[in-house]
């Protein structure tokens, strides 16, 4: 590919140079390469967030993307840097978990990243965003093998996300949900916070003023959401809270299980 | 053009993957788009305040540049997606007004945006920004005519900006108005939120610590600004605001008109 | 070069137009550049802050790299406009010291820029950025030599920063100094907001929960910081302030200076 994409996430915010730092190292090695921002907003330390925010956007990417996530509290410590080559697109960064709903969606091999040639040097203790992630990325960007990355693993660290919680709350105050609408009986309700949410919608423009709803998300999660208001605001949900599903039988005859 | 220039607007902030969705979407379509972000703070639904972002901007952009604006608080109803072509330049985006400024300034041909090849499938209820909009734009990027869209039209939305109002306050707490230098007397006073505003200034240098001051932004819109210090901040002024031009004679005699 | 690189790093926020006015401005002279943002939260105003944070990033950028840095407090003011050659790149701004540590570090040569054929006309009395600084960037970008900007000079603002201070608290509230990890004695410490700090760690990992520690910083300078936690919040540490170096000898017997 003549412009090779290179994707960054990072809770590095964007009031820093060192988004920018990282972008500098890639230009360097590969001055083709085309990035783009996915977010540098992750809560700081915040793994799950950053890897659903990851898990909603790769699949949007042309095959070949190379995607850099730098959520990576343990950097320094002895926690190993990774590369994941999945659907057909690349996945670089720590072994912390951020890779968990690729792994668990999608076919993938993984490999250790230790080859010091592709180091920014002298490597910092702090910033292997800009000395390990950003330029292994570029090195493949430039035609580098996977395979010289390091050596095939089989273990690596995954987050258990099985149990239903919020995953993200989001700028507009939507409430996202590890649940799919098919996770819920027709006359369910979600209990988050101790609020039971139980009318549905199917766009934002059928929602009355002040209520909560539940919606399909453009992301196939479900999601909890208010007419033109935050409903994270309103009952002070956030990423990692427990959802409840409650049967709410609507009268007394038993409830018949939506298709 | 090799490299086709797409802009983004939207209230879509930048913590979430949403823009970055509708990034991969335009360069799974054209990989050698050019997207710039012109903001994505616009306030959540506030379409006349998008309205006037790009308005401010899309002058300065070469011809044949295609802006997307999603500030779309009726996504998923039965509003309409239109495109625009005007000043050598095409516009994407929800009928709701967003493009009022350019429709009042500039000779224009408004289409439907309602052809389903160009879409991203399955079409959410929520997301048009990543469904409908980024890639109907790619899609123009890419060669495809103006006219594949869908139908003429001769009958959208606009908003009413005609009464002197505030249309924005920036980063720093610069009040901009829809009054041009031209629209004031001389001696005539702008009144915001009960304050008159009658010193001139023509730079931010000229000005003395805590007093406000008129000034011809960058725009050509009057804005009310203050030294190093937020006018915003001061007076309590926010988009929407009504703006009083006052006559204000300094002596009695007669004030004579500006020319 | 076929891409050329030109880097933007201002104090205009992200909510509003102007940096899209000038990535417009500069497509418009240059279709080619690659426009990389470096930051745009640079605290209104704040010049020595700018200037580390661009101080920090140039070196990380190819040769023929263009930076333009835009915190003007005095704008439409006599101060001047200048570009600087230093390090195999080229830097451009208003006369106010933001290019201090560059000047400070690398060989330059300086340079007025007056040439207003490369100017954004009719050139605004408060938006420099998009009139003056992009335009002259971008005609650069395309070929225009160095010397064609405007008169060399030898005279131009450079900020005092030898007294020890806090140059930068970041996003993760990391304390950013101007000593560097050689400019202090194995036990001396430093003081802050009169609080000292003694400890020393060589990566987040070793640091223990709610204390304070000494760190090199991936930017060479030693920075004060917690285990995922903001040490600027806990001291209220913010960017001017001095810092104090204390000798603290752990025994009675005279301290070994470091080598």
């Amino acid at each position: 590919m003549s412009q090779p994409i290179i994707t960054l996430i990072t809770d590095f915010g964007s009031a820093d140079h060192y988004v920018a730092a990282m972008k500098g190292v890639i230009l360097g090695i590969t001055p083709r390469a085309r990035i783009v921002d996915i977010t540098h907003d992750v809560a700081p330390f915040a793994i799950a967030q950053g890897a659903y925010l990851l898990a909603q956007t790769y699949a949007h990417f042309p095959k070949h993307s190379i995607h850099v996530a730098v959520v990576d509290p343990g950097v320094g410590s002895e926690r190993r840097a990774i590369a994941l080559e999945a659907a057909g697109q690349t996945f670089i960064g720590p072994d912390n978990g951020i890779f968990s709903f690729i792994t668990s969606r999608e076919k993938h091999k993984a490999r250790l990243i230790t080859n010091e040639k592709y180091f920014h040097h002298p490597v910092s203790r702090t910033f292997h965003g800009r000395d390990i992630f950003a330029p292994s990325a570029a090195h493949l960007a430039a035609g580098a093998s996977f395979s010289s990355l390091g050596k095939r693993i089989r273990d690596f660290v995954t987050l258990d996300l099985s149990a239903p919680q919020v995953l993200h709350t989001d700028h507009f105050g939507n409430i996202i949900t590890n649940l799919r609408a098919a996770d819920l009986e027709t006359h369910a309700s979600l209990t988050i916070a101790g609020v039971a949410i139980t009318e549905k919608a199917e766009n934002y423009a059928q929602m009355q003023q002040g209520k909560l709803y539940l919606i399909e998300g453009s992301s196939g999660y479900l999601e909890i959401s208010m007419h033109q208001a935050s409903a994270a605001g309103k009952i002070a949900a956030a990423a990692g809270m427990p959802v409840e599903i409650k049967s709410q039988p609507r009268s007394r005859k038993p409830v018949t299980k939506a298709e």
